[in-house]
């Protein structure tokens, strides 16, 4: 039996014909349709909404738990939904590039990019000057002089190379001897006709689990010429880098898609910048890659099953050099791609690259770096040495396991407060859900007026009375917990109330104390205080987006910091840009990466006690850190490490 | 119009449907059976001799040259055959890898392969060493240390390099951390699961424009396992390296052509010393080519055109070095491909290596190194420098363009004596044809016996009465041309005499021409004479089988210098198997690429002058060169060559 399934989506209408029993999930992503599916298609999360018209299959036990109202006006989540008639599908995609965050801290580095040119007029070859094409270029290249008996092609991306010397004879003649040469790190990596040095680009990426955020530099001027930024479009695959490991293992094929995904998702991203800029992506000669160790992995083609499962192993954590071609990167043909190094499993390039462009790696004292995401990677320290650590935060402050979670996109509500129980929403539209900032700044205040207590407990209604009355008619029942409505349902795009239910408080009491437990846990290492640090960094698009005040009175920055935070935005692409225009700022990323001390929370029992510690909602006065304060012993942990 | 085609070849009948006109050598072309055309198939050199029946087509002005009394008996040239009818052919192939020359000096060389493996029993990851996958195996290879920071790809053969981290953990998981490491000039090229140290194997081939030659050595010992050769089977599209560069200039699909049947040729030979040793393919780790210039360009898929016209440029003359993979060669995944450096487009990478083995290059004082083909290769010096010229003597000593010429294949007169007219013929049968040792021999014989005299012109009746009736009675015409019988037709196996021609003896003239002007020309440029040279050695199989005092006789080697010589065979295949089994002769072979000086032949007025004086057969005694002996300014020489 078969069916006819019209699909609405982007002001378009897709037709296909499906299998009576399919699943539309399957069906939507053989169309090339992917959505937000956090939970990888388990019918858990309750994101991949769509509405259908016609005749219907009976709602599964998930869609009636997490759709419950909805339903009656045609709401289904499409992982669940099988094909049983024909069917109209509606998608609504609001626009999902809205905010992520691009914008970073941008310091002042020397110009010396990672690939230069250099116009060159060559002697004509005669019977008194016989030198091979390629001596010929290199004599003139300013390339560093090389005996003429070492080897030619033992250089990066020896494809490009080969095909260097391939086109080589030819390109000379037919140029008259004037050419242009490419090159990095004093190695030859092209030859053009010509004089092509004004066209010289670079690309900084960083993939983030969630975003993908791109930056494209003159590299003759070091000009930011255009951003991008897109989902990362693995996350069907699930939402945390576990899910899309897991995925990755089932089989050949799908560790292939999911490298395929990201590649493609780069070369769109590189199109745009380079449409935006008014330039032809073949005038791209570097990529380099900032992200997390898993990305990084996924991107190379590397099996990361390693980083999934305790004891936590990557294949490598160095830098990574290649043509970009080898990667599957459509730039220049010799294009250089560089996959920035990592310190561990869980603490990746976008870490050595936030601590790189936040500047750190080289202030006095303890400075502290933290970025939350799913795991909050945390730096502490300085240029006498650094420790790090990564707390299994979960995906809550991402949306994620919160009931009407979301990402930071357009239609979350990213502030609340409840004087008036004024919020702001993305993109200013009717709210559909709540972004992490928002479910720190309303656990916040629910903590303030008493509707949760220090435990994390919503107060029962023997609890409310002492409440003003308008707090009070706020309390309801969400999926059978006790919430409180952040949003009624006459103000929502959803035909239901936003609120914030007694499972989302625990979620958000996990993962804040994971992070703080996490902080404390380096200070402990470190042996310091928190007056002992000068400068705390939060990096991303989450930390630029919280309210500081908001985030220290759920105990997720300790209280103390609060005067010396600096949001410095997505820090991992500033350091990515900052490795494309400096060789000099790739050698310290290395250095950084090199030098970082990982502290294994899994195995810490420092961490276990600070974790629960942290698990109840008081505010920290840093009277659990009264230890004796040690000089910090860098230098030999280094060598141990 | 359709005709049947059964062509009969090595006791096997194969069928083709072929199209009035077609052209026979295309169509055997077609089948995949090649056939030795010196000339390229423009229907001069008269080898791709076959055997017609069927309703014939007219014979051609040049079957009619060329063959003669043969084509009454059904011989007919495939090049100029066209298929007017049914047609039996014929094709007749001789053992032509009987004497092919592989054989070379041999000199002890202390072993230190490019390749090595190392056998390490890793300890197992905990969460108190969470070393990446690769950094636990780097920390045991006994590779030179590696900062953490530092990029781990930046190797040669990168796709190797990134193949190996893709495999990486799985194989640690699989193999229990017991691996082998596979290490080429302290980067890693492999790992392997358990204990492989045992299987570690090598291979060196010297590509010549006629012959492939290929050593199989076991990089554990440095013991020579197996040895094979073959015909380069480029050498259907002509003779010289001219003929290869010109087909290769036709079109991208040539110059593909080209290099897949001496890719093709070059894993055949593999697997051939593979067999013959019992080990696997997948055992050799390294292959190191040797060659000339233009041979190793096609290898590599370079454009070798600036090789055939004047200035003589080639792509580059330095060391390639690459994965196998990259170059179709079929061995080891993980196996290297070093191509051996050259010095100029026609001193090639075969020079060199032989340059190292004859070990001309520590030698104090001066010796000459002659390897005579197509063009002769001459070295002059020691080790205070080298000066080296490429003579173009044409292929006569290879046995083209002489009209009973061929290789030193079975069937070749390969030694000749007036006296008895005693001869001898490679593979011990009726003779076919003769091979430039007998050629050589003839040569002398005839000068010797007033055959001919010293401006190389056959005697006519009047000057042949003074010669014994014996030999008066052996002249005779062969294409309207006053020749001498070296073999009667009763005695050879082509149903006609074998002789030597007035234009063969000029051909002779103006091969020994060239070399002995090179000689002279580079004793030339370093001002000395025949005294000071201490020993000549000659490289090759040609120079192996010459007979010295007839090479000397016809002034093709100087007379002075017959007590010195020393054949060492095929020495570049030596050197290629040195530069396989000790870096340090790789590191030499390099060194000695970038200091011998060139002396490019067509731009030297010295030359010109002394290929005239010597066309002329006088025996030689040195008095031309009776100049003012100067020290030889080598240093200076090479700072400014």
């Amino acid at each position: 039996m078969k069916y006819r399934v019209d699909v609405h989506i982007d002001g378009d209408v897709r037709t296909v014909i499906a299998d009576n029993g399919a699943n539309l999930l399957d069906i939507l992503k053989g169309m090339g349709i992917s959505l937000y599916t956090p939970c990888g298609g388990r019918g858990t999360c309750g994101k991949c909404v769509v509405r259908a018209e016609g005749g219907m299959a009976e709602p599964s036990e998930n869609e009636r738990r997490l759709l419950g109202e909805r339903l009656k006006k045609g709401f289904r989540l499409a992982c669940s939904y099988r094909i049983g008639s024909d069917a109209c599908i509606y998608i609504d995609r609001p626009g999902e590039q809205a905010v992520i965050m691009t914008a970073g801290t941008r310091r002042q580095v020397a110009l010396d990019p990672l690939v230069r040119k250099r116009y060159i007029e060559l002697p004509l070859p005669s019977l008194e000057d016989q030198r091979p094409d390629m001596e010929r270029v290199l004599a003139l290249s300013g390339l560093p002089a090389m005996n003429a008996g070492t080897s030619i092609t033992n250089l990066p991306g020896i494809e490009t190379e080969l095909e260097l010397l391939k086109g080589l004879p030819a390109l000379l003649r037919s140029s008259g001897y004037r050419v242009t040469t490419v090159e990095t790190g004093g190695k030859l990596l092209s030859v053009e006709a010509g004089d092509t040095t004004a066209l010289l680009c670079g690309t900084a990426f960083d993939i983030g689990t969630t975003t993908v955020a791109a930056y494209l530099h003159d590299l003759n001027s070091g000009k930011l010429l255009s951003v991008a930024s897109m989902m990362n479009p693995q996350r069907k695959f699930g939402s945390d880098v576990i899910s899309r490991i897991d995925h990755a293992k089932t089989s050949r094929q799908a560790a292939y898609e999911l490298k395929s995904l990201i590649t493609d998702c780069v070369n769109e991203l590189a199109g745009q910048l380079a449409d935006d800029a008014g330039i032809n992506k073949k005038d791209i000669y570097a990529a380099v890659f900032s992200g997390n160790t898993t990305m990084l992995h996924l991107l190379a083609g590397l099996d990361a099953s390693g980083i999934a499962v305790s004891p936590f192993i990557p294949a490598t954590c160095r830098t990574i050099r290649l043509g970009a071609k080898e990667l599957g990167i459509d730039i220049n043909n010799s294009g250089q791609a560089i996959l920035l190094p990592c310190v561990s499993a869980y603490i990746g390039a976008d870490t050595v690259s936030a601590v790189l462009a936040s500047g750190i790696y080289e202030k006095d004292g303890f400075s502290l770096l933290v970025d939350i995401g799913t795991n909050g990677e945390i730096v502490l320290g300085g240029k006498d040495g650094l420790i790090a650590c990564s707390a299994a935060a979960g995906p809550a402050f991402e949306g994620a396991n919160i009931r009407f979670g979301m990402g930071g996109i357009a239609g979350a509500v990213d502030s609340f407060a409840m004087h008036g129980f004024r919020y702001t929403v993305i993109g200013n539209m009717a709210a559909r859900g709540i972004c992490g900032s928002g479910i720190v700044d309303a656990a916040a205040a629910l903590l303030d007026a008493g509707v949760i207590d220090e435990t994390g407990t919503v107060a029962d209604d023997g609890e409310t009375a002492g409440l003003p009355q308008e707090i009070r008619e706020r309390f309801t029942v969400t999926d059978g917990m006790r919430s409180f409505i952040l949003v009624p349902a006459e103000e929502t795009d959803i035909g239901e109330p936003i609120t914030i239910t007694q499972k989302d408080i625990r979620e958000i009491q996990n993962a804040k104390a994971a992070i703080a437990a996490g902080i404390e846990t380096l200070m402990s290492e470190a042996g310091i205080s928190y007056h002992d640090i000068k400068k705390v960094y939060l990096a991303g698009g989450f930390g630029s987006s919280i309210h500081v005040r908001s985030a220290a009175r759920i105990g997720l920055l300790p209280q103390q910091l609060t005067d010396r935070v600096e949001a410095v935005g997505n820090a991992s692409g500033s350091g990515a840009s900052e490795c494309l225009l400096s060789k000099e700022m790739l050698r310290i990323a290395e250095e950084i990466a090199g030098k970082v001390r990982y502290i294994e929370l899994s195995a810490s029992a420092v961490f276990s006690e600070k974790y629960i510690e942290n698990m109840i909602f008081t505010q920290n006065q840093g009277e659990v850190l009264q230890m004796e304060k040690r000089v910090f012993p860098v230098a030999e942990r280094i060598v141990n490490g």
